[in-house]
């Protein structure tokens, strides 16, 4: 969990999830951010919109893949990684959008009936030098399988306010 | 357009599309992959699902943010440079999947009516020492606007199969 004191911001989004900013995050925290099961609908579903390559959208074409199965979309993969991180953490939070991410592997695939978890840890925070109102947090993304283990990793940045004045 | 010769393999998906292997690639090599308007539907239905961040969902709440008004989530932009990249080159050839992504760089916000075009250039090459019918593509990714210019830019790495002798 992260440390620090919490403030509740006017635009918080969750009631149960008091408004975090800049401030509130310090390099080492830890936030689990839950739990989800993937469906084999869920994954051809977003294969049919943004990734129609046979493995990812049809069963029997998947089976004679490498994959020997249906696997998720790696865009589809990191899409549920950071739902799971938005309702953990990012909504209603002082999360200003972010500039990119770093070094996404895809360790192994994401199969129907996978039970997925996300964690994130705090890697860097560095306050802005040209703008007082912010700062720049890095976070490593991890998002496992229960049986599996380890599916994907990222490093994600994100800029948040700093908390105002009280 | 790639350059080298194209046998059409037994899976091809797209009958105008010869099917691509690994040497059929080349360092410098450049793919335009066709373009595509984006809705403020498709923003808020990605957002809904996967991102459900107030300046992703609302336009209300949007236009107080940061951004002054609805913007996709990166992950839609990556998943929409996906689908261009798929259609155009991806689909129906020897593409085994990809151990992942390096540098994604959210350079503009993708906002509603915005159009898009993806292009892909061959950064790397390089056969497996330790598989044979296998090598590694580096391709850097660009999604452009029309009159913003780019978007958002990776380098994406794929693993293709190499051309079975003749």
């Amino acid at each position: 969990m992260t440390k620090g004191a919490a403030s509740r911001g006017p635009f918080s989004l969750m009631s149960d999830n008091p408004r975090k900013y800049f401030e509130d995050f310090r390099v080492g925290d830890v936030i689990h951010c839950g739990r989800k099961t993937v469906t084999k609908d869920e994954i051809i579903d977003f294969a049919e919109k943004f990734d129609p390559q046979p493995f990812h959208l049809d069963e029997a074409e998947a089976a004679g893949s490498k994959f020997g199965g249906l696997v998720a979309s790696g865009w589809h993969t990191c899409a549920l990684c950071m739902r799971l991180v938005v309702d953990a953490m990012l909504k209603g939070s002082a999360n200003m959008g972010s500039p990119g991410v770093e070094n996404i592997r895809w360790v192994k695939p994401l199969r129907p009936g996978n039970i997925v978890s996300a964690t994130v840890r705090v890697v860097e925070a560095v306050p802005s030098k040209s703008r007082a109102d912010r700062g720049r947090l890095k976070f490593a993304f991890e998002l496992t399988e229960e049986a599996e283990g380890l599916i994907m990793e990222m490093l994600a940045t994100a800029i948040y306010a700093r908390k105002p004045a009280a």
